[in-house]
């Protein structure tokens, strides 16, 4: 049986389904049905407080719940095994949060951190990192860049019966007249069964003179999974701290302590070796080595690797980010300087993919480990 | 019978109720229903202009009706008594106004103004005064705090049938990941059959590090209650005008004038005497003293009591704010150099209660002034 | 038959009326229904993406259909003919924006242009033009106004049958507590069966002290209308190149090149000769003289005409802008300075009609030329 796809939203067709939900029962011949995990897709809209209008699709393959949020640039809310182990952090902010919340664009820059709860946002496209400023002091490129907080005109579902696979499309723009003209193809892809997905993203210039982008994916972990003796294991060619409270803690870079009160958040800057199809892994796994989270992409495509540690107390945020990217996220006008920008030429694209593995058993663990460990040096940090 | 509570929102539960209502029919044993007056709380969703989305609750306690704004922060509109008399203000804003069309982040820090419409605001959490900037220019904290433009993520009802009371609760929380984290609990409580009211607020530091916050009750009173001759009635240890259009009208400080085009509005900082257990009173009476509005609070806990006078024309928007708060509405950075925010540690609470006396007759208004006049001095200024 | 009024929304009234459909068939005594065009005006709400929440009005007159767009200021979305033909253009913004997405706040002053994608805009009511900044850099004045992205109050329509026209009318405000109190009476009117509109404005200083107005309308056109060797007619006394960029191109001010990717935007200011009743008439037509648009309206009342040339590539928004206004575009303060504001006193109302003739056979268009002709030199222009 070929692929089937239904339509989710669509504005130029005036589509919009608010309450949808695709189960086997749709698929035409439902026999392998019995067979299967129930599978199910759904989409519904969130009401109250913060979460008012935001919409959620909830991919469940039958093993893992995968929550999608359209209203926010095709972000993952955060995963769930078994429907009661949850993959994410527990951020002070009670989002999701809709757009119309998140004050971007305060002259501060920092406004972005008033909607920040998901276990997947994608930082871009014009800019993804620091606030940046002009000579005025006002503000050019707001932390992270805008399309997190950008709304989906396009979104559908994908099922593979024959490949076992369930994708979930939305397309983004990020689009100012006279200025950038940047379309986001955001694709997430879990097998039915596993507690795994992918992100296939493409980013295009649909304008007519050349553009410029950036993406950074901040994948954020929290507990239980993080925690004291938590540890990074990844291929590490350098790791370069990133200011005065990291340098302090560069030797222990790859572990995690114990929430505490007030520590300064620290940064990681790591350039990562990969094998000859330049693909690379990195794992987050527990104290125990029970569990875990491995990534998986090409470091030609995301050369820059960063590992954020914000190691404060449990009520504050207690989260770390993995995040592969095509730059680091220092303020836009400090990576143009060193080349860390993507140029586009008129209708051309660029794409990523970065594979998510969420380890649930000392074995996948330990493969994974052997899998970086045949990448190179896994611990060790080489200063600036 | 015990009290009866329903959620109207929750979002960790996912309930949202758009249409709610209920009578005294909905108590279990309605024998009592014919005696007591016809109470009815509902919630509804408001449509059109500025007001698009706004949720509204009107708990009409039987002899008085007050409009709740779970969306603004848990505002109160107006009130209302006998179905035609109207406590509050005409401000030429159209109100109430849903936050989205309020740019509390723009850089004049000044756009909180494009949403004030209401009987009683709260400002607050981090700051509640004049917009405050950085040595750049660059906006640090807005007119009047966020919280007055921040939705409520949880909202009940309470009927205590025994007590005669009707409670409407919310929790509206102000947060920015790597900055505060506050939580206001606030409720407004009246009688049933009554012209009162009384709120019970607390603010909570639910993060993990210490924070500091400021609240201030910015009571709004307007056309008919204010007029020519109208008059504040004060226990005042101290009146200190705020700047030089005050200064030139301080001995007239407790006295209004008719509208008048173009006025510069006037501002006076009072210290207020109160009884043994720290309890003051402040009334607004009208030109005739057969109508009036009287709070009750705390001094230890709202020190600072700020009345401003805008005696501009009524389509300007002819209004008294009567402010009770934990500091004077000054910049921030002023504030803190006086010692006037108040420090909360992890998990700590703040609490005060700001009770409102409608008052419609004038042995009413004669009663409040007596014992205003027991507290002590009630007119006259001390010029700084 | 007198003409007929349905209100839509009414804030006041609590009406808001989501789906909206007057035929025919709703007037009293249908004999004449199966006589005249099929005519419908219907109101809904757009969902998915930007759109999400934005009210659209369809006004078919049977022959030409208008998109008009309270939530955005009463804007004319695009018109179309024959149920093909559209008038208006391809913005790479994909609208139509709610402007709870549009950044007006923006330290840059820029973040309109993330909504700009209509043929007609109102650009006003404060200021019209360029940001303007304080000394400090703060932003005063957002690019083109806050009146674009501000919702309607109050809507509805008239039916006068006898006369055949069809009228919407919408009440938009722009207020802010201790700054201006304006508010835009907009209507837009259409006689049934033809391919013509006109605009009928007031807008008002319904506060109480002396304030001031700029308006613009901002009217956009591209292909296929507009392409290379498409014409400006127009009736000038002076034509006043922007910029160094349209000081090189002065000499060909009313010619249109092709789309050509990454050209500087041309301005020029024009001042139009009228005949004795102040009215005057500017024409845009195709290269073919097959096809234009015409404006009709009063230069004491709208003296400054700007024509904008944004000749770029088609995937960039290939646009321009016939711009009649009560001042040019320039930063509110230079416009001040030159005395091109509205005073208006308290109660104090300013009106303006534009009709707006969409040509479609070569004898319109040459009858158009004619009439232009007869006004005065159309072409040459005299450099400051």
């Amino acid at each position: 049986m070929p692929a089937l796809t239904w339509i989710i939203t669509d504005i130029d067709n005036d589509i919009q389904q608010d309450n949808f939900r695709i189960t086997p029962a749709d698929l035409p011949g439902t026999s392998q049905a019995g067979q299967q995990p129930a599978w199910s897709v759904t989409q519904r809209v969130l009401h109250g407080g913060l979460r008012e209008g935001v919409r959620l699709i909830e991919i469940d393959n039958g093993r893992m719940k995968l929550m999608v949020l359209p209203t926010r640039g095709m972000g993952i809310w955060r995963a769930c095994l078994n429907g009661n182990q949850v993959l994410g952090w527990q951020s002070p902010v009670r989002g999701p949060v809709h757009p119309a919340w998140v004050p971007i664009a305060e002259p501060s820059g920092l406004g972005w951190l008033e909607g920040f709860d998901e276990l997947l946002v994608r930082c871009g496209l014009e800019s993804n990192g620091a606030p940046d400023f002009d000579e005025q002091g006002r503000l050019l490129y707001p932390l992270h860049g805008r399309i997190p907080n950008r709304p989906s005109c396009h979104v559908e579902l994908t099922v593979d019966d024959s490949a076992g696979t369930i994708t979930v499309r939305g397309i983004v723009e990020e689009t100012r007249f006279h200025f950038q003209k940047l379309r986001l193809r955001a694709a997430v892809t879990t097998t039915i069964g596993s507690s795994s997905f992918s992100i296939h993203d493409e980013v295009e210039n649909f304008g007519g003179t050349a553009a410029e982008m950036q993406l950074l994916y901040h994948i954020n972990l929290g507990e239980p999974l993080l925690g004291a003796g938590a540890r990074i294991v990844a291929p590490i060619r350098e790791v370069e701290p990133h200011d005065l409270a990291s340098i302090a803690n560069t030797k222990t870079w790859d572990l995690y302590e114990p929430p505490t009160a007030g520590v300064p958040e620290q940064c990681f800057f790591l350039d990562l070796l990969s094998d000859q199809a330049d693909q690379t892994r990195v794992l987050l796994k527990n104290a125990e080595g029970s569990a875990g989270v491995a990534l998986r992409f090409n470091t030609c495509v995301l050369p820059c690797f960063t590992v954020w540690k914000n190691m404060v107390a449990s009520a504050d945020g207690y989260v770390t980010g993995l995040e592969p990217a095509t730059n680091f996220p220092n303020k836009r006008s400090f990576e143009t300087q060193h080349g860390r920008v993507i140029p586009l030429a008129p209708g051309a694209t660029w794409s990523a993919q970065v594979g998510i593995d969420w380890l649930t058993r000392v074995e996948e663990v330990t493969g994974v480990e052997k899998a970086v460990g045949k990448l190179g040096e896994t611990t060790g940090a080489t200063l600036p």
